[in-house]
């Protein structure tokens, strides 16, 4: 057997953390040589993610990109906004990679990154290196990249769902609005009244209405597609479940465009792609269907009445949302099957 | 005190059935003298419903509306589409006051009723007399009824939190996109593999995608208030909680439309109404304050960037989504406050 | 009409404190006059419990139970163990009425308090003058009293459940083992990891194994029942619900005794009572079936293969375990009927 | 590589079915050449499970146990009781082994099976052949059955909870009393509206109570364990979650049995076992961390008050419960590795 490849991961402890651990401890091809946390420093990992009792006998450790940039061959970074981008630096990049899962290298234009998050981004030099890390989109580049920006689980969905219809021409991107419901884990592993079973559960909200950083992320891949800039609306809504996101999108059809051409397009882009599946033709995509995967399922349906397309897709937020993803991109940047370690089949119920 | 109202239910023991018992049984004016099921028939009640278990020693019958007539002032029908209309005659108006909890008499047009629901109306008729039970659209003509159409779920939500700005021309109708969620409780209690807590629990779905039936409704009321015919796009989905329906609708501003101007005729509308409630600026409905009462939440928000308003509202759909509203409408037909037996603070958590 | 009763909650923002609001609010013979609360001091009270939006201009105070003392004809003290103690006096109980949600006063050896609870008891004086506030076994001393101590959830649903069988001699108190279940606004409405929704949905547990301050509590009341010291095992367990408590309760058969000799003292003490159900034989309890009311349902079944009773009860946590019986004990205090603003029908589904 | 192992399945859609396929569909080394199913027969399964939607073409088929024999090197049977006893026969067994997930053949006293499932047992000669699956207590004879009988979710659970305490003799086994908690999955896939979201949902109750059918399983095992017979309470409950079961046991100590003592035993029966954790002092087991895996979870608590040991299991109940444990038994039937495609870490959140 090869070497294995060393992956520290700093902010383990959050749920995207706990779900990169968890991946990455099923395999036999990696080493996790670093499970950072500020909360749990001097904690026992196995204590605080039980479901990975007796497999690890790790104790977490801090932040310390420079130490880990010499005993990592790539660093994932599961940690809030700003943090990746302070961490970064020529000499880590030198000696490791990272995958970033923070919004800190998504968007290319670092004002607008500065006007949706409200911080100063503190090493702008880098965003234009780090490559959006959706394999479906930029496998190529990823394969060369130093630094991954690892997408947000909304943009995941929206544009795996959105993108060939927009790139083909077959929709008017104006007339886009995206109306997503997440899982809580999205959420977070914070301490937030908010975030209590007793405040989420038997119910649903909208939130980020309007505002919500997802939107110029979604917008500027968007925009490749359609060579020029695309705005759009975008909601997310907060569901009872742990995981999953689905996707609804509304958009108005181009001239003449039929539910063929649709069809064509979704299966031109993806029935080479390991993890997008498109539905038979009535089957709307579900949250259950994916759940514990790396799957996005995509479907849609033309209203002959409105000449609107209604496009759905359906994704485990913290597997292709993030740390699948995440993984994936692991394996297209040193070099293995994309889809290493990620053959998990749904779980159901 | 004065004699009671006596009130009959045909299809007592679904759950907009069980919810009008409910509400029926709590209070000291109205008799329920007949708690009709096909299912249950010969059975007590407070054996199906134990939450009624003492309350009622009633045992369920069928549906013998010719009997009923005689017995009841007023006759609840919360039964499958086509079995009000096949009950209907001059001569059960002529004894008693009907108000039907399913689609049979909401849409003025027999044809599009026909082409949606897929049956031959057997009762077409009295479309005409019907009143579409929507008591903040049509109070006064509700009071003078025989016939009271009570309105779907989706539609009740819908309506009430876009025709204000529909009617007054604040938004493009043409532009109109209506994303709706809703618990499992509006799927009913019929024993389907899909409604089963494993099927439904962590996930979430759209489902009757450009083909949901209430989308006429919808329409058809929203035109009333355009003055022309409107159409939308109408998309519900299914989400892992007992009861509540959130919508979220989507539609291009009129030239010039101010956030002021939205919020001036939502209070116009709503100030004195009972039962809705218009949220302060930058809150969301949600559907846990709401949950076990008749009130609906609305607010708004717009988006500068598209020039699209964000319309939202939740509801409880049992209960001003259906027997509360079918109550409100009793109490109207009976001359009584129309909050009587309705005054139940939502329920938390 | 008569004066309103006036009444404070000091502890008005927990599930307990917003239980409470909610119902007095609904009443016409009460007015709140305070709504206390550290955390969420000089907020509007309707803008934290959304459902009570536009049913109150209130804004929250802090915890000054003097002046409390002369605004108020009762002060319900909803908080944190010691709280109440702190705050209870010669001269306060001289001008208003206390009916304390916490633990201060249930336990009449004061030992037994500061062992369970680590803590030192700040006003132990006025522990033998508090009446132990559970209206099925105390009703006339409630009436009497200034300061009464709410039962906790668990010992009022055990207590009903199993007391009967004790004080009549049919189960050997020395057996009895309780296994309860509870929805998680037992625990709280504090922003804890453990109680946030994806670290509860989806899974069940133990906690407080042998150890739970609940058990003290229970023992007290069924010594009084036994006529002597009587220990228990209790083993709560958290289910992933908003409400409800469910008592599975286990001991050996006195010699002969029978399903009929059970059955017969259930009846004997419950037919009177309005807040006890006792099902029909072969039915068990569901807190379903009592979610959003003051009932208790019990039942039980005798296994015969190994002669032990398993004793059923349901409730839900937050009335009739928490603000519903402190209701409850208010209309005792002040000469009303029992069951005043506490005759809410279950809410199902 | 070697010859796939060729594996049908009767009963693949109800949730234990759907279980093994996805197990079996997830492995290298084996091909299900076999997937039936009486209510959905000739649907494609991928149609059914769209989680495993692009990973079979399979078509359902009926059970025709002969061809089977012929096809598969290995068949298992989840399906209701009765339907695998009349299936077996020596010519089947001569040619193919059987893996049973019912009860069929679990009980080795038939009069036991008859009174407690109601039914005759068609093919009671093959009971004494037949192995119960548990490889934690008969690995060995596992190894060299042709028929194994899976064990239930219920006995798996509390056996491999309370066993190793009962053959050492540190607890008195006449006082075992079992409360035990499962999530819905453990219900069936069948159209029932006692199972259906609204109903099960927000709600816990027992069922089942001194009747359940998984009790005099549990009792034939530990009196192998106790060497007489031993009678339980066991009493079942039903809890809102998809998966999962939770055992808490009580039982007396036997004379100066310390905490270390049953520590010490625990260790010494489940240090080298693959599938069962025993977890630190003072951890409870929650379903959550083992939930999509094969793991069981024991911890126990003494409490000295009342000399009882409370015991705790838990357990993914369509794993280790029915289909991992059946793959489990299949891997000792081949002679492979106990843990193959096994590995799978528990899903959180």
């Amino acid at each position: 057997m090869n070497k294995k490849i060393k992956a520290g991961i700093i902010g383990s402890t959050g749920y995207a953390g706990g779900e990169l651990a968890r991946l990455l401890l099923q395999r036999d091809d990696v080493e996790i040589v670093w499970y950072g946390s500020k909360s749990y420093a001097d904690q026992k990992y196995g204590s605080i993610y039980q479901n990975m009792y007796q497999m690890t006998d790790a104790v977490c450790g801090n932040e310390d990109m420079e130490a880990l940039a010499d005993m990592a061959d790539v660093v994932f970074t599961a940690t809030p906004q700003g943090l990746c981008a302070s961490l970064v630096s020529e000499s880590v990049l030198s000696r490791t990679k990272i995958i970033d899962l923070s919004a800190d290298f998504r968007i290319k234009d670092v004002e607008v990154y500065q006007a949706w998050y409200k911080i100063q981004h503190p090493s702008a030099d880098f965003i234009k290196e780090a490559v959006y890390g959706l394999p479906e989109l930029n496998r190529e580049s990823i394969k060369q990249a130093r630094l991954v920006a690892n997408p947000g689980c909304y943009p995941t969905c929206s544009i795996l769902t959105v993108y060939p219809l927009v790139k083909e021409g077959l929709i008017d991107p104006d007339t886009l609005i995206i109306d997503a419901k997440s899982g809580v884990s999205g959420a977070g592993r914070g301490a937030k009244v908010d975030n209590l079973y007793c405040e989420v559960n038997e119910s649903c909200k909208a939130y980020g209405v309007a505002s919500h950083r997802h939107t110029p992320e979604i917008e500027e891949q968007l925009s490749y597609g359609a060579g020029r800039p695309v705005t759009i609306s975008f909601t997310p809504h907060l569901i009872p479940m742990n995981r999953g996101i689905l996707v609804t999108a509304y958009a108005s059809l181009k001239k003449d465009v039929s539910d063929a051409d649709i069809r064509e397009v979704y299966h031109a882009y993806y029935d080479k792609e390991t993890f997008v599946r498109v539905l038979p033709e009535g089957v709307c995509p579900q949250t259950r269907w994916v759940e514990g995967s790396n799957y996005v399922d995509v479907n849609f349906k033309i209203d002959p009445r409105t000449r609107r397309a209604v496009l759905m897709g359906a994704m485990d937020n913290l597997m292709k949302g993030a740390a699948g993803q995440a993984v994936q991109n692991m394996n297209l940047l040193f070099g293995l099957p994309e889809n290493t370690g990620l053959k998990q089949i749904p779980l159901f119920p």
